[in-house]
């Protein structure tokens, strides 16, 4: 018995450097590595001909290889992260410099964000409560560490954040002023705003935010305060933070694997962004499992194996099929040309790159149709 | 350094046997195993008063230790699962008799389950194709094991399954004839029906699926084929397959935990599946992150703690409260009279049990508001 053979250990990989696509255990999420590397090197150029930092959303692939890639061939000083949970394997996985874009307020997890950079990466979380800057410092204080602070602005996407920026200066000031803490910036990133479809519109949501975060930006100058860091955008929307001449650091994530739902928003030019902007490099490999009645087959993928709140996958390269309809461990595709047979396999693109990709515990690349890489989904399911 | 650390170690449990509820990291699934005992029993109770058997779906909760208490207080004789990867789960755990409930065509899936009951389990799976015999027998005689074999009826869920009588026949007849292969009878289980909201249309669905299954069950008879094991039936259905004198076996599995889904439909009487026939027993936890506009509160607990597409999760025991939106690592919470604090806990009962349970590592057992088990979601992410 090998150490891979699923029935004697309590692990079990879907395949193995050098098989070839067909062998692949499905449902699976494979990546095109061609497609993903120029994803990366693509938005690299642009950040250093823009002059910008990138700090790549390791909550979208959840992987310390594809953070490692960012950093390696895609400009990325380090990534951005949504949980303590999230920021302590991307520390374990070597990465030099984490921001958990987001509140930590229990007691336990902010205790453990304290601790994180001991493992020797710069570590630093978001604030948008006055408490919580005291809270920060007495765990660093504990710890002996430092931590990053930048206060969350909410700019529009209706969710956490300081809504005023008299909020902004006070919480700053407290920063500036509680050992153990380092004030760094400003957050302001507006999430739905990125997936408005029409190009025009993005940009007027776009502006909004960007002059909310302008006037916290005035004001903390205005109180004395330097900023040095002010962090946002997404794949929607980072040329118009790069335009800003405000924002100095992009949190881009989708961009590297892409979706179904990034793939219909428009980019400048009227095009989808799935049309040569971003390739689709991320896909959910499904099989044919019964092909009993003409016109429809069943395939192994369902809820379990891709989200759907942003919409029903889309069959790659086809246009003979679709997927119309999910149920927990199926997926219902019509086929009226009876183009489909038993085994035969698709390559889904989900509708939502994230949380598909956290249903999933590793990632098989594939360059020319073969096997090359075994990746785990190194933070799926890290979920505090 | 202990072996719960979560810095040192990829292993990270979110409670300790003794904590309580408000020491626990959210967000969590938790489960009131007073509630989880009582509908287990239950439905025990139900099935052994009626002759029936039970064969609880393990698909639900993914768990080897829910499973056994199935078996030990809830009169299941085993459990039914949808992949081979599940099975082999169960198998490992010592459950005795396991039914991957459905078709199984992948070349090293097959091999897979057919060597699956050297570990003593006896061990089934659905057929809907002629082909699919023929490739399982082979299995089988190569592992020099036996496969129980049920053709699947599809009965109006428009997913896998034979479509005429005629069509079991022929494959029960080449089961009977294969060597390795053990023919066990039908399945026929009506997925979509058992969500049908009112009592009567739900009736109606049943009542035309179960005709279904007759009429196959007489095309065997008629061909002089024994049919011990009619199987279905689930939480929305059971006393339809139940009173049909057809059905012999019970596939239930959300009744254990309920859901938001299940507890809006109608029982016989009227009322809420919620309101006093099943009690929910999951949960997800979830904690108050962010509050800084008056009116709303922001958890801990999106997408990626719970899915949507059977809606919005229901704030357990609160009327004052609402989730009324998912973003992928928050939720927000209309809180209109600012009940609400930081690090305030809510007890959400997810839209949909199944995919819920698929995100998490581990159910967190409160008895009294105490931890008394963390068990581990044995087949999470189990997909092939």
């Amino acid at each position: 018995m090998s150490e891979f053979d699923g029935l004697e250990v309590g692990f079990d990989i879907p395949a193995l450097p050098g098989m070839g696509e067909g062998e692949i255990a499905t449902p699976c999420l494979v990546l095109d590595l061609d497609a993903l590397e120029r994803n990366i090197a693509k938005l690299g150029d642009y950040v250093r001909g823009h002059g910008m930092h990138l700090r790549v959303h390791g909550k979208m692939h959840k992987s310390v290889d594809v953070a490692r890639l960012q950093m390696e061939i895609g400009g990325a000083r380090g990534v951005c992260c949504q949980k303590v949970s999230e920021a302590e394997v991307f520390a374990r996985g070597g990465i030099p410099d984490i921001l958990v874009s987001n509140e930590v307020r229990d007691a336990q997890m902010i205790a453990r964000l304290a601790a994180l950079p001991k493992l020797g990466s710069s570590v630093s979380v978001c604030v948008d409560d006055l408490a919580n800057v005291t809270e920060l410092s007495e765990a660093a204080a504990r710890a002996g560490t430092e931590l990053g602070v930048l206060v969350e602005v909410d700019c529009g996407g209706g969710r956490c954040g300081v809504v005023s920026p008299g909020a902004a200066v006070e919480i700053a000031q407290a920063v500036l002023a509680a050992p153990g803490l380092r004030f760094e910036g400003v957050q302001a990133y507006h999430g739905s705003a990125q997936h408005v479809e029409e190009w025009a519109a993005r940009r007027g949501a776009l502006e909004a935010a960007i002059a909310i975060a302008r006037s916290v930006v005035e004001a903390l100058a205005a109180a004395g305060i330097d900023c040095p860091v002010v962090t946002g955008g997404g794949t929607g929307s980072y040329p118009f933070e790069t335009g800003s001449g405000l924002y100095t650091e992009l949190q881009c994530g989708s961009y590297a694997f892409m979706d179904a739902d990034y793939g219909r928003i428009r980019g400048a030019n009227g095009a989808r962004l799935d049309a040569g902007e971003w390739e689709n490099a991320l896909f959910v490999l499904a099989s044919v499992m019964s092909h009993v009645k003409p016109g429809q087959a069943v395939v192994d993928a369902g809820l379990k194996a891709m989200t759907f709140e942003s919409g029903l996958p889309r069959v790659f390269g086809r246009e003979d099929v679709a997927y119309v309809g999910p149920s927990d461990e199926h997926g219902v595709v019509d086929d009226p040309e009876g183009a489909l047979s038993v085994g035969d396999r698709l390559r889904l693109v989900p509708g939502h790159c994230d949380p598909t990709c956290n249903l999933h515990d590793w990632y098989v690349g594939l360059r020319g149709g073969v096997v090359e890489c075994v990746w785990p989904v190194s933070a799926r399911g890290k979920l505090w």
